[in-house]
């Protein structure tokens, strides 16, 4: 994967290095581990080492493109939905403070 | 945001969208948004319609990308981390079956 990896690319690489195992783990064995991989996130941040949170951020990446591929959702399509606010449309957010 | 969409562009576009709503928030605030919404795409695991399963994906893929940038973690940088399984090295994973 070059630099300039596209969302489409980085699935298609998760999915070929990881993708028979994860269809033989399910979906919620998969989306067990999604959780697992937030919660070293949430680690991450108190402790605050960069490269920790480098890595604690490229594995919760990778698993939500795991539970994605799993219940068939093309990662870009779904991140297209942010193309502006899928609420107000705009970029920058318009929404009024406190709904978000 | 054109199709072919690179994980830069995706952090560059959230930021631009919602950066200085999240900067005010915080990285704390901002986390618990990201496990919201990781437990909202738990329900839609649950009930299997494919529309809301894209959506809680994108979701999912914002937040953690919003959490990335308040600690100053560049997602594609941390992306390339999966070009191969960063346990073994290889694509297939050739990790030992029960270690994932």
């Amino acid at each position: 994967m070059p630099p300039g990896m596209t969302l489409r690319e980085f699935q298609r690489q998760i999915d070929a290095t990881y993708g028979a195992r994860d269809r033989a783990r399910g979906v919620d064995g998969t989306f067990r581990r999604l959780v697992e991989e937030v919660g070293e996130l949430a680690r991450a941040l108190r402790d605050g080492d960069p490269r920790t949170l480098e890595e604690e951020t490229s594995d919760v990446l990778a698993w939500t493109v795991t539970v994605a591929s799993l219940c068939g959702v093309d990662v870009e399509r779904a991140a297209m939905r942010y193309a502006n606010c899928p609420k107000c449309g705009a970029t920058p957010c318009a929404c009024p403070h406190g709904s978000s």
